[in-house]
Order: C-alpha cells, then sequence, then structure tokens
C-alpha cells in the first residue's frame, strides 16, 4: 500500500463544488485529515495552478491523471470521483465490509456518477469547451429531455434501492460512500431544478428522507455550516438557469 | 464472495457491441466461461427480453441494476462497465498485484467510459432518447468539438501513460483489462471517425501498435474472427455517420 500518516491532499477546481464535491463530502464525514490543495493562497501553492499542475502528472509516479478531482495519498495519486470515493469510503469505515456488496457501492457511485453527467450535459449538450450561452437552444432540448425521462427514473431508481435494502441508507443500515454522493446528487438537483426536483421527488419519500438524514450527520452538519462548503453557482455541474427547470412539463 | 462454479452470466443488448463490448473482451480474454445470455434464441431464455428483466432487478438479491452492462457471478448482481471490468481483472490475473496499482487501473477503466460516453454523446448531444436525425444540427456541432478538442486529447492522453509505464501496455509490461478496454475504445473511435482518429493518433504510434498486440492475443483473435464478435453498426456508441467525421478540420 502506499498510505502514509501525511493528510490526504485533494486537488480540484476552487470555486466550484462540481465532481470534487463528492471527495471532499466523504473526507468530512470520515474526519479524515485532508488539505483541498487549490483553495490555499496561490502564494501557499493554492489556487488553479496547483489544478493545472495536478493534471501535468507532476505528483507522484505512476499512471498520470487525466482530469481533477486527484487524490494523493502518500505517493499514490488516484483520479476518478467514483474511484476516489471508494478507496476512501473502503479505507474509513464508509463501504460495507462484505466483499460482494463493495463492488455494488461501486456500481451505485457509478450510477450517481452518470447522473452527474447527464446533469451537466443538460446545460452543456454541445460541449463542455463553448459556452452555455453558446449553445441555448439545444441545452433547452436537452433540458426538456432531463425533466421529462431522466429525472424521475434516476430518482425512482434510488427509491427502489433503498426499499431493496430496507434503508434508511442505500445499502441498509449502515452509511457508505455512496449515501454521500446521493446527498450530492439530491442538493445539486434540487438547486438547478427546484421545480421539476420538487415534483420528481414527491413519490419517493425516501430520498428527502435520506438527504437530511445525511445533512445532519454531526461532521457533515458542521462542513455544510463552515466555509470549506463552496455555495452552488453557475460554473459547476449543477447550474440553475430558470430557462432549463421549465414551465408546464 | 458470493462467487460459485457457474459460469458468469452477462446481460447486455444483442445487436450492438456498445458498452457490453468491454465486458465481453475482459471475459474472453480471461479464457472464463460465459453466457451471453441475451444473445440465445427467444425460447431459451435469451433476445432483449433478458435484458429488460435484468434491469427490473430479478435476478439476485441485494442491489439492483440501474442499466445495462449486467453480469452475475453465482448470486451476486454486477453492474456498471468499469466495474464489472475491474471485477473480472481481479479475479482472472488482468489486473496489477499491488494495491495501488489497482486503484490506478480503476482509473484508467473510467477515463475510458468517459471517453466512451463522450463518443456517444457526439451523435445524441440533446438526449438518447431522440433519434440521431432528430439532433443532427447539434451533433454535427458536437462533432466538431470533439474531434477538434477532445480526441487527441484523450489519444494523446493515453499515449502518455504507455510512456510513463514503459509500456507496451498502459500499465507496464503485464496486460491488464484497461488494456482491453482501450483496444475497445481504439476500434470504435476508427470505425465511427476514420479521418479524425487517423490524423490523431499519427503522432502517438504506441497506440496503433497496442491496437495490434491485443488484437493479436491468441483468445482475442479467435474472438474476433468468431461470430460471438458483433460487428459494429449505427445502433451501438460508436456510429459511423460520415457527415460527423468530418472534412477540412
Amino acid at each position: 500500500m502506499a498510505t502514509s500518516d501525511a493528510p490526504y491532499r485533494l486537488y480540484y477546481w476552487p470555486m466550484i463544488q462540481g465532481r470534487g464535491e463528492c471527495a471532499r463530502l466523504v473526507l468530512e464525514d470520515a474526519g479524515a485529515p485532508y488539505v483541498d490543495v487549490a483553495r490555499l493562497p496561490d502564494e501557499q501553492g493554492g489556487g488553479v495552478n496547483a489544478v493545472v499542475t495536478a493534471m501535468q502528472g507532476n505528483l507522484g509516479k505512476g499512471v498520470p491523471p487525466f482530469a481533477p478531482p486527484i487524490l494523493t495519498d502518500g505517493d499514490l495519486v488516484l483520479s476518478q470521483t467514483a474511484n476516489i470515493c471508494r478507496y476512501l469510503g473502503e479505507r474509513h469505515g464508509l463501504a460495507p465490509r462484505e466483499q460482494g456488496a463493495r463492488w455494488q457501492a461501486g456500481a451505485l457511485a457509478l450510477t450517481l456518477a452518470d447522473l452527474f453527467e447527464e446533469a451537466h450535459n443538460v446545460h452543456h449538450p454541445i460541449s463542455g469547451s463553448l459556452y452555455y450561452e453558446d449553445q441555448t437552444d439545444a441545452a433547452a432540448r436537452a433540458a426538456e429531455c432531463f425533466r421529462k425521462e431522466r429525472l424521475g427514473r434516476f430518482l425512482d431508481y434510488f427509491g427502489r434501492v433503498i426499499a431493496v435494502s430496507g434503508g434508511p441508507w442505500v445499502l441498509g443500515a449502515q452509511a457508505t460512500y455512496p449515501d454521500l454522493v446521493l446527498f450530492q446528487a439530491l442538493e445539486g438537483l434540487s438547486y438547478a431544478f427546484p421545480r421539476a426536483y420538487a415534483k420528481a421527488v414527491a413519490g419517493v419519500p425516501a430520498l428527502p428522507a435520506l438527504r437530511d438524514r445525511v445533512a445532519s450527520r454531526p461532521r457533515i452538519a458542521a462542513y455544510l455550516a463552515s466555509d470549506r462548503r463552496i455555495p452552488f453557482n453557475e460554473m459547476g455541474i449543477f447550474r440553475h438557469y430558470p430557462e432549463l427547470d421549465a414551465a408546464a412539463d
């Protein structure tokens, strides 16, 4: 193992929650010491430059990362949100103990990663490299499809997962890292699509219940109340453009 | 562990390679016995209905899957392509032995999953639920962005990974499951975007070399020559629409 006693170091864009927020939530709930490197002042090695340097593969040995979030644990350099969350979850008591269930937790985190991707695609259907303002027509159509066909399907699915496990957490009696990622998805969807979210979640009461349950975990509550939690904004994955949250669906 | 002596059962759309092809390649290279369930005749429980039933969560206990591919190993039900490939790779000598490298292999498979998603988004930028023919204008714009900004970035990245590892495989001297997924990505990209692919790969000779190397592994060569390998077509992830492969980029 490449672990060490040094704190984890997370490299992610300092101005948004984005995908990095999933890693932040697992680190916070675990009470694991970490440095959110890019949120340090530039003169302490922080800022956007810290992320760019990390993407260039200068952090350690082995496979360079393709994109942030990037987590280092000693000389081990990890990327991909679902991979980072699983790694942390398994090391900090936030994953199932049974091996089969660990692979099922992995699948849940990856299905949530797909939901994040689809939510991002709503405002950037043509390309992440163009401004939203340059793809508003396509975004309006993408948003309609997302609200009508995808949002409810995802929320119903996670409601079904909780029903099958017996709840209150996605995998049953014990909270695991997919609960934290699901919390972030619900936070983001309710921010970006308040009307469509309210409608879609109305028939799945287990989801707002889980969201409240995560928010009141002591370390998460402390985190959410701190300035370490960056507010939602229109630069991240979940953006509130009222025109994409529809009228009379 | 939920493993058993029964063969693996793979549930995936029987008419396309799609994401399921990554699981097929790992199973084939491992020489692992498996049933590609939906490719059985309907009267033997195959066909599209087999996939639909699997998606309804009727295969076993635990977390129901959200979408195919779905793999069962005894009573363990697994979903998400990268998760399935990692599971199989670690059980069949197609993963690194060292724990840290296993997480890095996981990150590579997830980065390839992102590439698959972006390649699919080119022809379905608005929604997977609409026909390509109903989103051709958006697709033309998405294709231009993909060819100019993403394709080369992904290919250069994997070339860099091979350079860092020392090659000839992505993680060094030993072939692992991300090599098989990368092979499938290269196959698909060269099918869908023959002109853009040829241009992008010209400066990254390690990639066609790896592609040839995978294709000539004995079990993969036998698989590719068999009727188990479904040809590419315009229903899958990688579709050849000449108008999306550009002219004078």
